[in-house]
């Protein structure tokens, strides 16, 4: 199977996240390793907060959404890489039982001038819960590799 | 033992982060459930790809860099959770082996309008790896609690 190339990241295109299912285990067990703060540990410190129940760390947010981009086109993708996170929101909590899905729209892309060979491809996502309501939106950017012999006319 | 409150965290009071030290195991254990692509997987792929080395998820060094923060001031605060990340750059690849330490900067502080009784703090963040290289370079705000009656006079 060819695997996607910049080439085929052309702005606009839009990518589909999820469906995830979030329960309360793995906000538990994310967060003893690496958030243990109490709301997010607890269901009762979790209602006392201002998030309103057991309530994922964002960076488990933002992680369960990395495995929504790698599952929907980034392991079939030639992939470098990113170099960050433009920015990311967590707009609203994530709660035990809540189910995620969403969508990665390519906002722009272009050749790397420092590293031929590789362009650089802009996204913006945006994810939900399932009512609708927007959860995390985020934007940041991965490397991609080429075509082979694309790098001549690039 | 009294949390430290809003009205401690004034500009440019600096917390110690770290030091964390990475392994292989962990590496591979976090990229298998978040983000599995081949660099964060097996050695051979890592340095076969522009990170040299079997190399952590960029989410992966950020979930590091949370816990970092909760073991040095986040867990003693009376913290709200965080609105999102304004940037974080991936600076260098964090290999297998790494020993990660940094800080927090505090930039800057004001009481939030939207809710009564609790103040936004901005923070730096750096995370350099054991020769001292940055390898982590992020901002974000964090919602503290001003101290009990404060609220009349913030």
């Amino acid at each position: 199977m060819t695997k996607l190339a910049y080439e085929d990241f052309k702005p606009e295109r839009e990518f589909p996240l999820g469906p995830k299912h979030v329960t309360a285990e793995e906000i538990v067990a994310f967060a003893s390793e690496f958030d243990p703060q109490p709301m997010h540990l607890d269901e009762e410190a979790g209602r006392a907060s201002i998030l309103g129940g057991l309530a994922a760390s964002g960076w488990h947010t933002s992680a369960m959404f990395m495995r929504m981009m790698c599952d929907s086109y980034l392991l079939n993708t030639d992939a470098q890489g990113a170099p960050g996170i433009d920015f990311m929101d967590w707009k609203k909590p994530v709660l035990a039982g809540d189910t995620l899905s969403g969508r990665s729209i390519v906002l722009e892309a272009r050749p790397m001038r420092s590293r031929p060979g590789i362009g650089i491809v802009k996204f913006r996502h945006e994810i939900e819960n399932q009512r609708g309501e927007l959860v995390c939106l985020g934007e940041n950017a991965t490397m991609v590799r080429l075509r082979a012999g694309a790098e001549a006319t690039a």
